[in-house]
């Protein structure tokens, strides 16, 4: 899996994000926003040109001048998104110390941006059952998010033991794939079946997975036989919400 | 939520399953099977009339005869997955004894299904993304088969507690939404990513929800402070596959 190519997709928007736009991009920037909101309602593949024109009250050839084609219109959709995921999940959590605390802060920020996009629908979530059989560039772009994401988790998971807090034998991979579907779950129930507590069962299903986790050394790793009673105290369900 | 009018569809397909398939109804069961192949690839929404059509070298007006409109048939499609869901995943696990077994054999064969499907994709899966916005019939039937779904796991889990298998305090809607994750996240790592491991790491994450609510007084619930280290005997994972 080319994780060190997807990392980089990740740290390439990381640098771009510290430049301010140029002022002949701010058109562009404005119509991004739109198609964003487009793409989250129908889906990246539901995204024309001629419906964002028709949003924007444009003419189609005023958005062709910025992206050349529906495919390209789509990747910038696509690269917009990834920027707003750094900014909001990826960027604040690493300014905290490494291991658990930079661990558990980038998961209540993906659970977070789950939570405000649960009336529109996220576009990662519904474009990979969008592409997982639909290959071309869009498709190769979403697998480098997707990948780049779980080598993010892994990077954090992996400092958490290198820092004592969690223990030497974690299967970081496994973490992260059950951690994967605790997210999954919490865009199926809420936006599916309208369940009105996905959110806190995301955030106690990885209260259980970081606990499971813990390091015997570390307060909140002291052994728990009714876990599902003693949640940790410093992991992001110890904030319970309903 | 309807959860109990949801479970009257499940068991409806199950009494319905009893009855061979009368002669004048083959033509049309031919007609699903290969609609269920065109929807598994297409999605629901990718469905047309036309192209199954096309597919079959009918007419038009001869698929019009078995189903009058495109969402008649997409509704069939959606039916006779069900049927065929509930013929290879339920109606054999609820012939193992209630508690853990039961549970046990209802999750082995979702995983098999799922497992079966990774080539094609999966109508359920897909489809939740698909009609979770788009209000009508389909979106009504799809929370009918989830909710009558996750309404049966939830049966065999509190049977399975009543058996003295399980912990008289497990949280039996958390388990369901943690395991219904691994399911998606199966999906997309084995479609989306390519990944090889995603059944196998399905397996040792339900293995570890089951473990995490074994009861104590069964020896598949002794405690296990390095509970990744020592899966419980009596789980789907227990039969280590890559």
């Amino acid at each position: 899996m080319p994780i060190a190519s997807a990392l980089s997709t990740l740290a390439a928007v990381l640098q771009r994000g510290d430049l301010r736009p140029r002022k002949g991009e701010q058109t562009r920037a404005a119509i991004l926003d739109v198609a964003l909101g487009l793409a989250a309602r129908d889906g990246l593949e539901g995204l024309t040109i001629g419906t964002l024109a028709e949003q924007l009250k444009m003419s189609k050839s005023g958005v062709f001048a910025h992206f050349g084609s529906r495919e390209e219109l789509q990747l910038a959709v696509l690269h917009e998104y990834v920027q707003r995921f750094v900014d909001s999940v990826l960027r604040p959590a690493i300014k905290k110390p490494r291991g658990l605390p930079r661990l558990e802060a980038l998961l209540e920020r993906w659970v977070a941006l789950l939570a405000r996009e649960i009336t529109q629908g996220c576009i990662m979530v519904a474009g990979s059952i969008e592409y997982d059989d639909r290959p071309g560039p869009l498709r190769d772009r979403m697998v480098a998010i997707v990948t780049g994401w779980k080598a993010e988790l892994l990077k954090a998971i992996r400092q958490s033991v290198v820092e004592g807090h969690l223990r030497a034998d974690v299967d970081a991979h496994q973490m992260t794939f059950e951690i994967y579907g605790l997210m999954l779950a919490l865009h199926q129930d809420a936006r599916l079946l309208r369940s009105a507590d996905s959110i806190r069962r995301t955030r106690k299903g990885i209260s259980r997975i970081l606990a499971d986790a813990a390091s015997p050394d570390q307060p909140s790793g002291a052994p728990r036989p009714r876990r599902s009673r003693a949640p940790s105290s410093s992991t992001p369900s110890s904030r319970p919400k309903g």
